[in-house]
């Protein structure tokens, strides 16, 4: 056996070990009985320490380094999948190697401490309850931070915490395009609010659940995945994961007094599920076969969540599903109606519950304080007053408590800094990829008007889904034919939905 | 860390990855899509080799070793935590190292292969097409009871086989108690069927798969497992497995036309269940957490099922939930007839169809069968002659066709030898057991009548399951009060089914 067979089969050991542990976590947000958490744990925790413990072997920097030499390793990305993979993998590796052992478990415990007090200190909007945890949390950040001392292409403190998510990503980059988001959506969210009219929304109503299930069940069924390769399941925060080839999990959450909320979930989840589905099947069980990073993954996510099924043209598709699934309750209503609902535009406290224009608001609020932490301009002390000025002064809303202020997200609680920008660099991404596409593919709106979700399936597959992670977000990007990153199409994007809203 | 702490840690790992794969196999069989088949086959692969590594390291050997030199391994069974690992890990160690890997990897590989041919072969009904792939497995299996020679305890060929599934049993006692029953079997089926009446079976009928869930799940619920411990999925082939502590999964068939099929597999599985959820917690994540053998595992299920749920104070219980459930359909009916159809007596040629009396007689033409394989008394090409033969004497039925003779189970082509005896062995100890519990309890029946099955439940898991592997079957069974194994109770009480289906 050579040396690229040899990575090969013992990265696909680790691969198979993190799809065992991909499922255990999906089968315990669908379908454990509630005493089996703990048992659960301990499991996830185990499978977590021997992958680890598999991938840092000195063995698998040894025979990346031999893949990496005899086979070109500095190959351009895309033409040779041992160089992709020695140049990928021996990132991973150096990167893995660099976090001691007790550090990595201490930042395990103390996220998981953190965040149960979280959900104690959010029933009671007590911030003070989860400050000390904070700080601790925010201590081994740093320090894990710290071993990264001169790793190439680190040059700032909140890097490694970015690139955890969106690799090759830098922070300066990321606050200068947020920055630019922000300049073009507080105006226009000031605007989009001095038209506040209350709006009939249609999707509000008496909304059986089976029917729901039945509906949503037969609009997946309508877009690209190959047959038989996935199931979808009620669970509480929606979330999408594959378990091997062929075997994608979405869920969704249903609420019986509002369609939206289950309909635009399910979709935006199969967006994660078509991007997983779509990576080329040579790279299957290497660590090629992962998407490239958080904000590609949710750009795939929010383009068929905001770009297709919000649109007139989808809606138009849906309605004689809806008016079959719902006797009686879409007969009057028009495809208008339901983009007009579907485009609802409302300042608000809470995060997951934003529309799509102010959504970024919220994110750029946290990413903003997070390089004020980890530049050390903010103490943790003064987060909630520094959150609340920001939602006064980007929402124009005053926040009652810390339950509905810093304390909603999970994220800082289980020690996830970094990962907040992600979702705004997603609609980013999204509403250029969307321009490319209908540049390449014509009368792109057209099609999906007709139930055609094929054509823009396959390219979304060429384009991005089948590079795994061979080539960089922004080589992905770039040959997708949207040079650099812009936030002009999503801008122009909200533009019109304000338009709708209107 | 002390060789105690370190060898149950490293167990302990052992044991969490044996549950992942316990969760892969159980999603596989209830909840994958098709298409992810292929990638579910080399997950479950990697689990098995990566555990096998894990197992068969020297280090266990040496902790093992340190620890019953150190803790008094000798030490009475039942009396410490840390002998009795020692010597149960001890045995499993040195037979798991036995066998080289090379000869492991071939067996999985030509049960696999025999397995797809046999699917087949028995659709065509051809034995010829899968007797290359029986005799591979056989002469692989055979190789497999070479690595034992010298084994303490072992004296048969057969005895390495059967040790896999019924630990420290001897192929000599197994074939004298078996021949004891078949002794007793035989006479009482020619009997049971020279007064062959057709019974109007109640369980027969349109029975909506809906409402046959509910049923059962209140059922279930009223069965002695802690609050939130279980669930039930409906499968092909039902099976009982235990993800970890507080999740254990059972599955079962619904049949709209036979409420019997899914009434009576629930139980039968709940029974494996409370065995697993039985057992002490102290020993959760050690080798020690898993049921003794195969036969005391079929003990709980058969127990449950044919002593419990079959019999008249039950099925008394059961009636007004019957009615409940099944509107008309059970109002003119009294327990009594209900006994009747479930003690339904009809000579059959195949195994899974077969009712409690005659379904012994199924096992032991394949137990005789396989001692006549490994004692070298038969080639595998006379097997549907000797098969048919014996169906003809101790069942008085003449087999048409190999797809309902010898090619009717799986067990063969999956080179699993040894397994079919644990069946009816599980029949004789729930025999012993129940006359056991009833002489312990009393008015068992009665308290059964009354829907207590907390009584019963408390007296299995403090005389069963609470040990685990820490006692052998045959301790397990001398303190419970059963003595030797004896066939006297299964005999009688099979003559009283006769009796009731006369």
């Amino acid at each position: 056996m050579g040396a690229f067979e040899d990575l090969r089969e013992r990265l696909a050991e680790i691969h198979d070990l993190s799809r065992a542990a991909a499922l255990l976590g999906w089968d315990e947000r669908t379908m454990m009985p509630s005493a089996g958490a703990e048992g659960r744990a301990e499991t996830l925790a185990t499978l977590a320490r021997v992958r680890h413990e598999m991938f840092t072997a000195d063995e698998i920097g040894r025979l990346t380094e031999e893949v990496r030499s005899g086979s070109g390793g500095d190959a351009e990305p895309g033409t040779s999948i041992a160089a992709d993979l020695a140049r990928v993998v021996g990132r991973d590796w150096e990167k893995a190697r660099r976090v001691p052992s007790d550090l990595r478990a201490d930042l395990t415990r103390a996220s998981s401490v953190a965040e149960n007090v979280w959900i104690e200190a959010k029933a009671r909007s007590d911030f003070s309850m989860l400050l000390p945890h904070l700080e601790r949390n925010v201590e081994l950040t740093r320090r894990y931070a710290e071993c990264f001392e001169g790793f190439p292409g680190f040059a700032h403190p909140y890097d490694p915490l970015l690139d955890e998510y969106e690799p090759e990503m830098s922070s300066d980059r990321m606050r200068t395009i947020l920055a630019e988001l922000r300049d073009g959506l507080v105006p226009l969210v000031a605007e989009a609010s001095s038209n506040d009219a209350p709006v009939d929304d249609p999707f509000i109503g008496d909304f059986p659940i089976e029917r729901q299930r039945l509906l949503i069940n037969d609009l997946i069924s309508a877009l690209p995945f190959p047959e038989g390769s996935w199931r979808l399941d009620p669970t509480e925060h929606p979330f999408a994961t594959t378990i091997g080839r062929g075997d994608i999990r979405l869920t969704t959450r249903y609420d019986p007094g509002n369609l939206a909320v289950a309909l635009f979930s399910a979709v935006h989840e199969a967006g994660h599920g078509l991007y997983e589905a779509g990576v080329d099947p040579e790279l299957t069980r290497t660590p090629l076969s992962k998407p490239r990073s958080l904000g590609l993954h949710e750009s795939q996510s929010r383009l068929w969540e905001n770009w297709v099924a919000r649109s007139g043209p989808f809606l138009t598709w849906i309605l004689p599903r809806l008016r079959e699934g719902f006797p009686g309750r879409f007969d009057e209503l028009d495809a208008s109606q339901l983009e007009r609902g579907a485009s609802r535009i409302e300042r608000s406290l809470i995060r997951i519950e934003a529309d799509e224009v102010t959504y970024n608001l919220h994110i750029l609020i946290r990413f903003e304080l997070e390089l004020e932490i980890f530049e050390d301009r903010i103490e943790l002390a003064e987060l909630p007053e520094a959150w609340n000025a920001r939602y006064h002064d980007y929402l124009g809303l005053d926040v009652p408590d810390d339950a509905h202020g810093v304390l909603q997200d999970v994220h800082w609680p289980s020690g996830a800094f970094g990962y907040f920008p992600t979702y705004s660099l997603g609609n980013i991404v999204a509403g250029q990829l969307w321009e490319a596409a209908e540049r390449d593919i014509g009368e792109l709106p057209a099609r999906i008007g007709e139930g055609d979700f094929v054509s823009l399936g396959d390219w979304l597959r060429d384009r991005v889904h089948r590079h795994g992670r061979r080539l960089s977000a922004a080589e992905i990007l770039e040959r997708a034919g949207c040079s650099e990153l812009s936030v002009d199409p999503l801008l122009g994007h909200l533009r019109e939905k304000v338009a709708i809203a209107a």
